[in-house]
């Protein structure tokens, strides 16, 4: 009776998911997306894969020439996985058709690259290269198995048992018989494995899959890696995860892990780790998190920092750490059913996941700066380009982890808009979307959900199949509509005011009802708590779930972003296409360093800022910067009256 | 007649600088720290190359079984070179007895690893090792000998003509004909080489050494090494030193070609050059330097920023950018006699080079954050430490550059203090002293110079011998005192005001004369340039030369400094034991996360700060910071004014 095609699956939890058969997203923000990934993004990897080189590893390691042919970095091979398992889920949808052959020829590429014991990786192992399982650390091989297996998952379950499915089952069974008790009873440098290992005992039912992920969670934190010089954290290991207090180190594997160890809690009944996960989830949401919902502000070794270190002009805040984040709150909104989790999912999705393609899908953000003070440049077409400039989006990278965690996000993203209990259907994330589903032996239902969210804040669901039985249907309210009115009109006509959390409508639905929820678009200030010294004396703008920025090409006369100053004493108000403008100054700086050769200098000499006129300021959503070519670009924006510009700065240092 | 104990030996420029044999530091801040030096640091830093095998590594190359044996990264050869040169500059000096053996014993070490040809590096070039010059990007080959020159150089000036300086002309000889016109005609991804082998031209009065030099900066900036992840400007490979319009990529390596250029372009009269380096100096110091001195605030690529980025908590302000940044302003001094580059080298030799030893010499910062907000941990006292934890000082790194460097600056440091020229001598640094030089023929001067400064602001300089002419005295009046009362007593008693720059006295001065010069040591509020962002809203404290900072060992109850506000209405003033003590408040932060789930809420949820009772904030000199064992600190402190504490903040992201 359930749906098969989950990119996740857990057997227990507060709600269950519904499969990509289940829910079809049909227009708005997250179509578009989805449209361009199927049609662009899924063709731009592949083709970027093969002229670097990292489909054809596999292909030297075929023919015994990967020892010196080898191209890209030590985990090249995940992100030919990643692609495979974007394929994967969008063959079953719009225009997924072509992509079932395309799977094929891609696995009988890497096919013969596994050898006869199911190792699988073209960067180790072979005469010329580094042995197997040499460098741990930094070598990424149980990391590539984890996206290996992934894909195989999303094969399974979408399309049916095939070679890939083959081969991943070969690599899993190996890493069991390699890294089980007795065996080298150590962790990769980088987690993943271990939600892949779930979601194949899942898939597969078999528990020894499950046994080892629930081995490689309890290792992690014994120092069965060496210290490097990022310290332990970096790899998670300085710390069992039951013990840890918050999220650390690299960010990505951070999550990643998190991650896994929710799904080990959730299949073996571990409410201690769980709870743990959640801990470190509420820790790291309250201080380690942008307002974009981006995490890791490092760029040195792409790491969280510090409680409350988020400066906005180094946020690294990767975009694979967004994706690996919503893979977290989907899991931790599936075990617990709390609306929090769904609240930040949303806020990573519409304010990192969505920043990081290009309208076209040929281009992307690795890293999603909340300032940039320079205008980028073009990147190279041909060329792989640096990760952590952010100044535009680039077609490749020279770690190109993005492009593909993108791919694959959107293509499963229906998934994660909708789940059922034995009680009903609950709506976590609002586009316009068909969802059927049969909550119970015999209930089925079908909802049409008709909204362009987030541009509109009216959602109606109208009920196109019911059950003859009352059942409950559930609405998130999202948390950032705190203080403004929520109105829920039910198929009566009756309305009531809502709060954050979770709205449920209890009765006996028909067919042709529908419910409608207002949600509050007015665009409205938002300010940072004191702690967080980088962003001291700003405010930001935040209309429903999206961030705002003050961005070059909206201002006038070649000006830059950071001579923009607010007045968050008026109200922000709707501006054409999307924008909203706020009131404030422009106070542009010299154009010569030659105003002040040193930039301090003693407090009874900085006087007011000179007067400005006032005039609005066009914001655009932070998804959508520097679309328009070069920029310069802000999301926290100084106020007036923290300005203390100034008489003539000091001459000499 | 002059000198030849000089660590920077120009034939042209503005001033001459002094031997280390025509001044001597007597007592106050430098000569204890130099005492430590040269009695504790040398020894600790010989001891753990020693133990951590660096010196080692030549005798493994000396018995070819280095290939296997290596200890180290790529460059740790340097760091024996900067110890030689270290000793060498201490050896005629205070505690200098016992170094010449032991420049010997060392010697007998390295030069059986040189190579026939007079390559010398235990890194690279033999049998199972990567070829030499295979790596010019990462490998450091050139770097090194710049270090072994200098070293050599340094021997040749203060102790004569020996093996050490006999490797290093071979080694020179060597790079000038790998190197040279139709030779490798690249450069090393680390500048260093071009500073040493103009003092070696300069002390050999060798020409091809110049000219090598001379290359050498040429070569740069024009895409001879690969583009590096980082970018192009991390080896200052971008665009050539004379086009470039700011300092940029890499601190240290910026700032030794810098150094090297205006050698370069003081030896060959380039004007246009030397033009082109203070240019780029004016704008480095105007926007990519913190109030320290200190410059670098990228943890990723130890680089500069962009213009006006430079966040305290993730300053990197590596300690051998502010060595390297001291011997590029006292380069610019020499050529131009301009006060504003002693201002800077003063600061950042107060504030930067000072804070990085610990006060038994045997623990450094290699990072200088402005802003700890986590107590430190105990760093290992057997291996070494990571370097860019700035927690504690730490015995030694596993990229150890900065002890040796510190170690270097202060053995040669009192060659910093004074200059001469044809009409009388400059006092440039404040330092309890004795001067003795002959600034033209028959022009003996004999100076001292009696301060406690800087904890004190009276300098009295007795004539101790004059000649039988007018002469003119000269004293750096600093930047610092912009604004603030100056006073200068001449021989006669009378006495006049001085404005910053250069203050000068010519008359017919008799020996028993005293000139008193008073700096006014009132403590006072800096403020930063507005376009810094990562500080909007603070202010720090500066008395003298010296920046203060709030260190928890100072708060009361436990508390963390981020819980410092202050009141720069009211002046701060004088406390005990060289203390500053600022009004201000202590707003603690709530103990546990839950005070907030998520650290963005709207504004109009924003209250004011809670009355917090008004208190003294004891603030100590930066320098001195961590030396009371784990503590938080921070220098840029937050004015209760810009305080939005706050309503209960938001629930859920």
């Amino acid at each position: 009776m359930r749906s098969s095609v989950l990119p996740v699956a857990p057997t227990r939890g507060r709600l269950r998911p519904l499969g990509l058969d289940e829910v079809r997203i049909t227009g708005g923000f997250w179509a578009r997306r989805r449209e361009v990934n199927a049609t662009a993004t899924l063709d731009h990897c592949r083709d970027w894969m093969e002229r670097v080189g990292w489909i054809g590893n596999f292909r030297a390691a075929a023919q015994g020439r990967v020892h010196r042919d080898r191209r890209g970095r030590e985990f090249a091979d995940s992100d030919v996985y990643k692609l495979l398992e974007a394929m994967a889920w969008q063959a079953g949808q719009e225009h997924g058709d072509a992509l079932a052959p395309q799977i094929g020829a891609l696995t009988d590429v890497i096919a013969p690259a596994q050898e006869p014991d199911g190792y699988l990786n073209t960067a180790f192992g072979r005469p010329g290269q580094q042995p197997r399982y040499s460098d741990l650390e930094w070598g990424h091989e149980l990391y590539c198995y984890g996206h290996l297996i992934q894909a195989g998952v999303a094969r399974t379950r979408a399309g049916g048992e095939d070679e890939l499915v083959k081969i991943a089952r070969r690599a899993a069974d190996h890493v069991c018989a390699a890294f089980g008790p007795g065996g080298i009873e150590r962790v990769c440098g980088h987690p993943e494995i271990e939600t892949a290992l779930v979601e194949l005992a899942r898939t597969t039912g078999e528990q020894r899959y499950l046994d080892q992920a629930a081995l490689f969670i309890d290792r992690r934190g014994r120092h069965t890696l060496a210290d490097p010089e990022f310290g332990r954290a970096y790899h998670q290991d300085d710390q069992p995860v039951r013990t840890a207090a918050v999220l650390r180190g690299h960010a990505v594997r951070a999550l990643y892990l998190a991650a896994g160890a929710v799904d080990v809690a959730v299949e073996t009944a571990d409410d201690d780790l769980l709870a743990a996960v959640v801990r470190q989830w509420e820790a790291t949401v309250a201080r380690r998190t942008y307002l974009t919902g981006g995490m890791g502000s490092h760029h040195r070794d792409e790491s969280f920092g510090d409680d409350f270190v988020l400066p906005p002009d180094r946020a690294y805040s990767e975009t694979c750490a967004a994706v690996a984040s919503v893979m977290l709150s989907w899991r931790l909104l599936l075990a617990t059913g709390e609306p929090r989790f769904a609240d930040l999912a949303e806020r990573t999705l519409f304010n990192v996941v969505a920043t990081s393609p290009s309208e076209d899908g040929r281009a992307f953000f690795y890293a999603n700066t909340l300032h940039r003070r320079r205008r980028g440049a073009a990147p190279s077409a041909d060329v792989e380009s640096p990760r952590a400039d952010s100044g535009l989006r680039a077609p490749w990278f020279a770690v190109s982890c993005c492009p593909t965690n993108v791919a694959r996000t959107l293509a499963l993203l229906p998934a994660y808009l909708a789940t059922a209990d034995d009680h009903g259907v609950q709506l976590h994330q609002y586009a316009d979307a068909e969802i059927a589903t049969s909550f119970a032996a015999g209930r089925d239902v079908a909802l049409r959900v008709r909204t362009d969210y987030p541009g509109d804040g009216s959602v109606t669901v109208r009920i196109d199949r019911s059950p003859q039985h009352p059942w409950t249907l559930s609405l998130r309210v999202p948390a950032w509509t705190a203080g403004a009115a929520v109105l829920l009109t039910d198929p009566d006509g009756a309305r009531r005011s809502l709060t954050p959390g979770t709205a449920t409508l209890t009765r006996l639905f028909r067919p042709g009802d529908e419910i409608r929820l207002d949600l509050p678009m007015t665009p409205r200030w938002v300010g940072p708590d004191p702690r967080i010294d980088s962003v001291r004396g700003t405010a930001a703008v935040q209309r429903g779930p999206l961030v705002y920025c003050a961005e070059s090409v909206d201002l006038p006369d070649g000006q830059e972003v950071d001579a923009v100053r607010v007045d968050p004493s008026t109200q922000p108000e709707d501006g054409p296409d999307g924008t909203v403008v706020a009131s404030g100054a422009l106070v542009p700086p010299p154009d010569d360093p030659s105003d002040g050769a040193w930039p301090y200098r003693p407090l009874d000499r900085i006087g007011t800022a000179p007067a400005a006129e006032r005039t609005g300021i066009v914001l655009v959503p932070y998804h959508s910067w520097a679309n328009r070519g070069p920029s310069t670009m802000r999301v926290w924006l100084p106020t007036a009256t923290t300005d203390p510009r100034t008489a003539p700065p000091g001459t000499r240092p």
